[in-house]
């Protein structure tokens, strides 16, 4: 059973220390060790006007909206949630180590997707909002090892993101979890009414391409567990091998004593920076010598319910 | 359909120039052009003595082992395979944007798996082979964006590779699909009876502390769509959960008529440098502005099995 045990479970065993160990510092403090000392300021409540209930034959995929970001989506979103514009509509597309995305599959069946599900009081295009200038009011944690495709990367109140001090802009990183608006060609096709969510290692060539809503706190097996479609870019070719989506909700749509007691760590919380320290300077019996370095796709945000972490 | 098409896709598609697009170079060739026009010679046929084909329920996994970096995990790999040693196992664990991974469950319902199931001729614990000495004569394409973790990364005929030259070493890279050997604490106890494959997130904190042994050419599906275990480190919690190993059997073993035509694009090859260069400079209507960057997990050798691409 003890086979294998991935870094943080390894680090969360007390193990003896070897000899490859002796030659490091004394054995770093644990993921688990970290959480159960953080303090409950350091946690912060999402706003349920932020969060998405996507229920699931198989359970219950929650969204935190990121509005700092992507105001106008996450607005159309909203708008679209209470009309129940999803309700009913399905996981059209599943694309090995890519996406999986939800939409009305009438649009995929070869119907006027507008004509046959209208968007009511939501827009059917909007501003791309793919970055956004840089604010220097905003949340920020950077990641010191560099990345392959921006000039910094770093967290953002549980979000990955990646700044360009050149241009000014800064925009959230397509990492494995994050949610994005599916569109057409043209920039300001996308307007909420398809989404995707990463399953795979992180589509970068995505990132300042499409808008980045979100992130999936809780559920993401239910998304990334799903067949894989047969067809083109990962579509289901039969109307059967959908999942359907039996409805989505805003949170703030429901009496509190519905809502779930979500929480996300703080990403400039003193415990998220031990998190990361951990993971970048952390040791083992098993992994005796750190590995020194952090992805801004490699770490995440920890979610917890009712207190306990997912 | 054509919603949130990728990029392979998005430039398979023969697209009017847009605005965007003529203040760059002339639209570039797609890697389905690239494939179609590559010869004969630039595509390989791996040794039939390094295919594995293992038969799941739902379809064929074939992977393909890398003696290169660690010949005696693929020796001890190959014994166990002629001993039907892997039949009827199971894949015992799936963890979310982690790993799959396969064993002998009896190792997990507490028996002693070494004396319920003995290595035969396999030996029980081997050199670790987590890296090798950079070898100048083993074909080597480099990456020219940097890394996170490494040095230096680049391909050697169809694995990706880090190297360090500071330390002279040289090994195969946790990409999506990689295929590892799962171990206990001491560096010398995986054998090459339990191991795993990628279905996340490059989890490269595995790099140089576990032995990789190949990769997954065809089938990574019926890997990563399994559902994910609820116990700790994603093990299934109950026997009925696993999916089992119908066998794994070597090509080489079969009669030429039942091997697969799979052929892998040599990394070396002008081809794959092509399909690098439309990954970093390749641009469309959808993506008019090339992301210019390509991370050593976000390109793999392309297979194609009786001339059709995967």
């Amino acid at each position: 059973m003890n086979r294998f045990a991935p870094l943080a479970l390894a680090l969360a065993c007390t193990l003896a220390a070897l000899p490859a160990l002796a030659a490091q510092d004394k054995p770093t403090p644990t993921a688990k060790e970290i959480l159960a000392a953080s303090k409950p300021a350091e946690w912060r409540t999402p706003d349920p006007a932020n969060l998405l209930y996507m229920q699931l034959p198989a359970g219950r995929v929650v969204i935190e909206l990121a509005p700092e970001f992507t105001p106008l989506h996450a607005q159309n979103i909203r708008t679209l949630v209470r009309q129940g514009y999803f309700d009913g509509l399905a996981i059209v597309r599943v694309q090995d180590n890519f996406v999986t995305q939800w939409d009305d599959p009438n649009g995929d069946d070869g119907g006027d997707k507008a004509k046959l599900h209208p968007l009511g009081k939501a827009k059917a295009t909007l501003p791309p909002e793919f970055t956004r200038a840089i604010d220097s009011k905003q949340p920020w944690t950077p990641l010191p090892d560099g990345d392959v495709y921006a000039p910094q990367v770093g967290f953002s109140e549980g979000f990955p993101v990646a700044r360009d001090p050149a241009s000014g802009k800064e925009w959230l990183v397509h990492c494995y979890g994050m949610v994005g608006v599916g569109r057409d060609v043209p920039p300001d096709s996308g307007n909420g009414s398809a989404l995707y969510a990463v399953i795979g290692q992180a589509p970068r060539r995505l990132d300042h391409n499409l808008a980045v809503v979100g992130r999936v706190l809780q559920g993401m097996p239910f998304l990334s567990a799903l067949p894989r479609g047969t067809g083109p870019m990962g579509f289901y070719e039969k109307a059967g091998e959908r999942t359907p989506i039996l409805s989505v909700k805003l949170a703030a749509d429901l009496p509190p004593a519905q809502r779930e007691n979500i929480q996300v760590l703080r990403t400039g919380s003193p415990s998220f920076a031990a998190l990361i320290d951990a993971a970048r300077h952390g040791h083992s019996a098993f992994y005796p010598v750190p590995v020194g370095k952090l992805g801004i796709c490699d770490i995440h945000a920890p979610v917890r319910v009712d207190g306990k972490p997912l």
